[in-house]
């Protein structure tokens, strides 16, 4: 299932705080949220999809090669997003206090698995 | 001069391309580039300012705290932006064999010294 392998890579991670499989078009498919603050998820899901379609084009026109990952640091959190395919990818949250590079590497290993589970 | 503080950015890192000074409104202030392909300079100083423009937008709806540094990696290249202030931002782009970690520190480190030289 799609949320036991966020769940995993969230509770497995030092510092995370949920994780979100996306559409491009911003439905999210699956979700898992450590339940903190109220996030709201939905919104959330809309607006990481508008900076990645916006990256993914910018790439296309830059002729700068296929978006992977991107890493957004704010001085609250930090935000990690893995590209699964052309349509769907996994956003990630993590307080800036967080293993960031454990969180990047879980992200590598299960993309294949989330992948093949959409198949 | 800004452009001496991106040239030795650009040239102390490991597979460092280039870098340019940026305003939020797609005008480059100044930049170095390493003599490589022809890259149009002016395209990716609006392409990037208009990612930032949404993901800063993004981060100020989600309340996510103000946004620091963003980092893209594609299967060609890693983009590593760090933002100065309200206004302004640097973009360096980096080979995909590059000491990343020593570009994050550096643009850290001469952030203040940029953000000095305009005042």
């Amino acid at each position: 299932m799609f949320r036991d392998i966020l769940q995993n890579i969230v509770d497995n991670t030092r510092g995370g705080v949920g994780a979100v499989l996306l559409g491009y078009d911003g439905i999210s498919i699956d979700q898992y949220l450590k339940p903190v603050e109220g996030i709201d998820m939905q919104l959330v899901a809309v607006e990481y999809s508008n900076i990645l379609k916006e990256i993914k084009r910018t790439a296309e026109i830059l002729e700068s090669g296929n978006m992977e990952e991107v890493a957004i640091k704010t001085d609250r959190y930090y935000v990690l997003i893995r590209v699964l395919n052309d349509e769907y990818f996994i956003a990630m949250t993590l307080e800036r206090d967080c293993n960031f590079g454990k969180a990047r590497y879980l992200l590598m290993r299960d993309a294949s698995k989330l992948i093949e589970e959409m198949a």
